[in-house]
């Protein structure tokens, strides 16, 4: 009796097979994507850690309530104030990535306090104000003190400014009265609020003899640390359950007329004298590193969790076989159809990209800062660090909502590639989506973000119309706009490619420019005309990310010492672009830079990358070095054994016990006297 | 004391402003969206049976956890016996599809029952057997017995001829032998059958002296219906948690050498005699009439859902208001963005475009199979009917998979045009989107049925090339090639637009063919070839559907009378047709139907039409006839008043309680004596 796929090798052969003959150094390659050495390995040895830490435990997770997944939350944060206080902040800062990388709630939820909430008081704070604080225990967070980051109102996300809580003077008592006006300015989503919180930093409305200053933080304590009932005048609530991230206890707060010593409003750019005279050291865009901050990490995550997503997927596509080719007894691996490939190598290499990305503006993000700590408030001369500032924001403004939206779509992409067991909880891709769909939502809606992006764009190009400088970035609009009659040399080459995105993107700034000025001209303002040509803008802006990514990727590998990963990393550079073109190739056809020919052209050698990534996806998905405890899904196993630890885990997870209703409601059904229905049909 | 924004109507004064001087009727609107007044009738019937009946209620739903949901979707089944016995099942079907419109578990759960399993005996079943299973009670269900429909498999999933488990004759005592040979063939995913069913139909290779004759359909009973215990030789296991869709038991079996009656194999298309003589009737193919029943209804699922999303983002968006322009005090409403009604206006012109489209779908269907089921098995002459289902089985299997795509992604985009409140469970989207997600993946993954829609592109192109006739949706391939030289002719009509998808759409089918044709050249075989040209299949497939889609709802149009109500759908078509081609530019570019030119009037036109159908966008909405309770997201409230239901919403769901780990996990980190990090920064 022969049944079919007989001849099927076992998932765990099909595995070992893609492991001989790599073609590259697994390690090195692994160094090259993760920055270093010393990168690499700290990421090892915190993943290491935590598959050992009972607390850290992931084999439970997916079939843990809300409630659960915010006291295991809580615990994971406790268990961090070892490391609070023995490591320093950058390798504190790595730790928590990497225990990210399994649980997007911790990485939240501690982000909030020691990020968010501390980010307020040190870029907001006098030198007196900080001391003050760290005397209280800011630094030694999760311990002595927990904060939360009162910003957004039920009303208000993304509008700063047009935020109502207001924080009143009273020059009697030398104090600050916070309070809620209305429902639409409750706080909202506040991390940390329904249950950790004993402080909130709250961003309200100043107002000082009647009159409004705007938006500043205040430091306000919520809770009695001893009995964590909340302060008079204070109503907390619970926000409940969410699409991802339940670990977050993320909730509500109304302020009724609370009081806090007027020292308690951070005073680095503004200051209150206890007489009510307001005054102002620095422009308040200062503040915009915090913001920047979150979204230079939003690029990295999106890189590692797409990577994460990707190796699960990737592994599975190689041990998965379905349908014999002809007559063959033994079943096609699905990572073997052309198709599979198009779906899967392209967005590798798009994770990779990204990967290059988020390391480039970690390192510019540092730089800009590092420069600016040594100052004082006074110091912080708009004039000098705006230009700074301003490039680093709106790179990092597109780039987040661009890596986002693309690992997101990454993650979708991948689950569907697992076909039915995607679904499953055990896979993990439910949780990665769910926990990862906010990103393009917060600091920051990625739409928002991108025209911000495209309205820096529309800018730089008016500068250089005028002969005016403009940042490296986009020194391309010089350039590739005078020579408008370029055209590819043939050669689908990463240079030819990268001057293929220069002018479409040149070209899509210009087509936005050309249409706001079009409004201008009909008599609109500034910021109507602008509203006009966002959709442009906003093309504008996604052709502008993918020519920064591209680029940085092709710096990047110029960087890298020759070899056979660079050998490598070319091909995926390579798919990267020609893949980007492809879906842009309305653009490159419009300018003229390609022709329906090339793209025929195109179209064959993405297919040919795809199939030569295949052949090396296997260590490529090892070089992201994310071992089996950290990816926790039975699909992505390294071994292989897919299918035993996916019935393992699906069994352990749902023990055999007594039917909890089928007395009550399946019995009474099963007992019902036959009814004739034949008529029925 | 001046705050921001203190002149901001309120939101349900804002929303009832949206209703003054509607350009059409809304009802006639409704009834045609709805395809007649029955329709529309028997729907708003029974959302109101829902909202009383208080098994039906939706406000707690967004917390029940998997085990309490599970319970309460079969009460929901048990909540049906009433009208299995007293409604026709045509208006029983339209309940079950208005019960899946706020639960999707249960449409599963319970079509797994009465759609797949009562199926499979349907189609299946020589005359005696379906007397004997309707005498059993089948048509009772959910009373007597539940079905569960035994498919898939954990190593196999799409490949339905691939599937392990065995059925062998046992000639001694006329049974067949029901085992699972290995891991990889224990029956997986199968809805149903953790907690429900007491039979399963399970598919599985039908074996006879030593030789297989393919995959056959056998009824197993697998529990006794009185103590619910499995039956000898089972093994039934829970799948768990999964994506969405918790209200399901999906579970696993596995047989050990289970014995069932001989008759107990469903034997309308092949009889196996006592004696062990194989004989087929009718070719396999005509058992596809149930997986294409399945299909037609995830394309009218696609209609509905997005139709139920795009309400409460486009009320939220009516409401909302963030910035204001210019020195005014009053917000803008979101909607009134260009790029928010670029984000949504279009989407909603798709939602409407799937609707008629599975209304049409539905109609072919019946049409078909009301032709077939007149005939007995041996009058099914495959080649009478063999050129009927292959049309209808590739029109399914491309607009099932184009429309769960569109909708799953009309879903995520409509959540994230409402801001960081779509991210909250309360706002119905992340149930909307897990719960829909599984529908890219059943019944026909989506690339692979994509695929199949392409291979019989390229073969109509073949038939075509041959002078035979192909069916009229596919006619163009024959008009369209011929005309290589058509442009457009500048109006961008409706016509205009047809004419263009006809010829970019059979330009693709023609590349796809080419590269098949090349590859065949090469020497590949004709599977090979077609796995080669994948690529090339899949864009002709994804635009034969578009062009399917845009001309189905002309057709629709042209039937609908003349009045406001068509004037504004004539403007949805066009808005349709219009996006699509800019989303498909590089194709129109490349077969030179439209210029660089025309693309840039028509980036405006789709601004300028999204403005328009912005303006009554929500009496379009209106039309969509989903009540409040339907749409269970107050983010969505008829009235507008959006900010007071969510906060009563979300208080009602997360009541204050003691704090469940306060003592436990924060005391101690807020008594822990202070440690001098200053040194650390």
């Amino acid at each position: 009796m022969s049944l079919p796929n007989s001849g099927n090798p076992s998932p765990m052969e099909t595995m070992a097979k893609e492991r001989v003959n790599i073609p590259f150094d697994i390690r090195k390659m692994g160094v090259i994507l993760h920055g270093s050495e010393e990168s690499l390995a700290l990421k090892e040895r915190f993943m290491l850690e935590m598959s050992r830490d009972p607390v850290m435990q992931l084999r439970d997770v997916h079939d843990l309530s809300k409630d659960e997944l915010r006291e295991r939350t809580m615990e994971k944060i406790a268990e961090m104030r070892h490391y609070v206080k023995t490591e320093d902040s950058k390798t504190f800062a790595r730790r928590c990535q990497t225990v990210g990388l399994s649980d997007a709630g911790f990485q939240t939820r501690f982000g909030v306090s020691t990020g968010l909430f501390l980010g307020a008081i040190r870029n907001g704070s006098t030198k007196e104000q900080w001391d003050y604080w760290v005397n209280k225990g800011v630094l030694q967070m999760p311990e002595r003190i927990i904060g939360c980051f009162g910003m957004t109102e039920l009303e208000h996300g993304s509008n700063v400014a047009g935020l109502l809580t207001t924080a009143t003077l009273d020059k009697k008592t030398d104090e600050f009265i916070i309070h809620t006006p209305n429902l639409g300015a409750t706080k909202w989503w506040i991390g940390g609020a329904a249950q950790s919180a004993t402080h909130c930093s709250v961003f309200a409305q100043l107002m000082v003899d009647g009159k409004r200053y705007g938006t500043k933080t205040f430091i306000v304590p919520i809770r009695d640390p001893k009995t964590f009932k909340t302060l008079p005048g204070i109503l907390i609530g619970d926000i409940g359950r969410k699409m991802g991230r339940d670990g977050v206890d993320n909730g509500y707060l109304q302020f009724s007329y609370v009081r806090v010593p007027r020292d308690y409003m951070m005073m680095k750019y503004t200051q209150v004298s206890k007489s009510g005279e307001v005054t102002d050291t620095a422009a308040p865009q200062m503040a915009y590193g915090a913001l920047i901050s979150g979204r230079v990490g939003m690029v990295t995550d999106s890189a590692v969790i797409a990577k994460k997503g990707l190796t699960i997927a990737i592994r599975y596509g190689i041990v998965r076989r379905q349908f014999s080719a002809g007559s063959d007894d033994i079943e096609t691996q699905i990572l073997d159809y052309p198709i599979h490939q198009r779906r899967l190598m392209p967005l590798m290499a798009q994770a990779i990209a990204i990967g290059f990305a988020s390391m480039t503006l970690q390192k510019k993000y540092e730089d800009v800062m590092e420069s600016r700590s040594h100052l004082g408030p006074s110091q912080l001369d708009p004039a000098n660090h705006a230009a700074e500032i301003k490039e680093l924001h709106v790179m990092a403004a597109g780039l987040k909502a661009f890596s986002t939206w693309a690992c997101l779509d990454m993650l979708e992409k991948s689950r569907q590639t697992c076909g039915g067991h995607g679904y499953s909880a055990y896979s993990t891709f439910p949780q990665l989506i769910s926990d990862f769909a906010v990103q393009c939502t917060w600091e920051g809606d990625n739409t928002v973000l991108m025209l911000q992006s495209g309205r820096a764009l529309v800018s730089y190009l008016e500068d250089v119309k005028k002969g005016k400088n403009v940042p490296d970035g986009v020194a391309y609009l010089k350039t590739a706009s005078s020579s408008s009659g370029s055209k590819s040399d043939g050669s689908l080459s990463l240079k030819d490619i990268e001057r293929g995105f220069e002018k479409v993107t040149s070209g899509a700034v210009e087509d936005a420019y050309a249409e706001y000025s079009s409004f201008l001209k009909k008599g609109q303002n500034k910021e109507k005309a602008l509203e006009s040509c966002s959709n442009l803008r906003f093309v504008a802006a996604r052709l502008h990310s993918i020519t920064w990514l591209f680029k940085n990727f092709v710096t990047a590998l110029n960087k890298t010492p020759a070899g056979p990963e660079r050998k490598v990393l070319e091909q995926v550079c390579r798919l990267y672009g020609l893949w980007q073109v492809e879906l842009e190739a309305a653009q490159f056809l419009s300018s003229g830079y390609f022709g329906k020919e090339h793209l025929a052209k195109i179209q064959t050698e993405i297919n040919d990358l795809c199939l030569a990534m295949r052949k090396c996806a296997i260590p490529l998905t090892d070089a992201f070095f994310n071992t089996d405890f950290i990816l926790n899904s039975p699909l992505g196993r390294y071994d292989g054994d897919v299918y035993n630890a996916y019935f393992d885990t699906v069994r352990r997870a749902n023990p055999a016990g007594p039917h909890p209703y089928f007395d009550r409601v399946i019995k009474p059904l099963l007992e019902a006297p036959p009814v004739n229905l034949k008529g029925k049909l």
